[in-house]
């Protein structure tokens, strides 16, 4: 079946985006293939901040995006819903490609706590941001992971860190 | 020169603790040799809560260890200041061991704001907490790392990441 995929790029304290939204502390490194990686997905989830911060627009056209949102009315480019329990658990049962859930962090936090999130792939930049956009926002529930897969960058020191979503919490 | 190293475990959404101070999140592996890594260091900085959370009493006489407050008035074990600035500059210019700062965050987030820690040095729990006390609490100051180490314990899915602190920010 395929996968929900929470992947994103985290400080080492835990932040996916700095106090302003700022993204400038995201090195690139040569080694990682970017464009292997999105060939591995054909649906991305977008909750509403990280889509305005995208200039609310989605541009991939291969691409099938969803827009979580209780707010906006249209989101360019993409299919807007308010029902991330039930366009989640549709999309699983269809036949595809994983599915990116891009962010943000609440997004991912609703997403995780339907149980609906099978991954979480976290690549490490060495930094510490001091405060910013949590990678998981405040929740009662602890979930449990199982380390799937890590690898180095040694050009960029970054470690990317890919964890299955343990079922029992 | 000795180095000050703060060394703790972290769930992979950046807690060193849980909401109510609980520790039973962390997992211990057979691989991880507790004493070899405890012979690296003669000297404990401890900030008051973590001190507080240890019942108060530091053990280890072998040790020298230090509790920093501006409240406490006696520290069992331990030699009480409330100028970790001092205290840091003039054990880092002793010969010695290194330096374990033990924690926490606030304790981490004084010392490091002083320019004074050469490591950061953390084992991720494969675990998302959803809250707790962070690694760095909130700082305006953003802190460029460089990976100097990381190893994976397969037992436990534990990934342990070293980072020496870079001088320029």
């Amino acid at each position: 079946m395929r996968r929900v995929r929470y992947s994103v790029a985290m400080s080492l304290d835990g932040y996916i985006s700095g106090p302003n939204g700022e993204a400038d502390w995201i090195v690139m490194d040569p080694d990682i293939d970017f464009v292997a990686m999105f060939m591995q997905f054909d649906t991305f989830l977008i909750g509403r901040k990280t889509f305005e911060a995208m200039n609310s627009a989605a541009s991939r056209s291969s691409v099938k995006t969803y827009v979580f949102s209780r707010t906006l009315t249209k989101a360019k480019g993409a299919t807007l819903s308010d029902d991330p329990a039930g366009v989640v658990q549709r999309l699983k049962a269809e036949e595809g490609k994983d599915i990116w859930l891009f962010g943000g962090g609440e997004l991912f936090r609703s997403v995780l706590e339907l149980g609906l999130v099978d991954r979480v792939e976290v690549a490490i930049i060495p930094v510490l941001l001091g405060g910013g956009r949590p990678l998981l926002p405040q929740t009662q529930a602890r979930s449990k992971l199982k380390l799937a897969a890590h690898r180095h960058y040694p050009k960029s020191g970054i470690v990317m860190l890919e964890y299955d979503v343990r079922a029992e919490r």
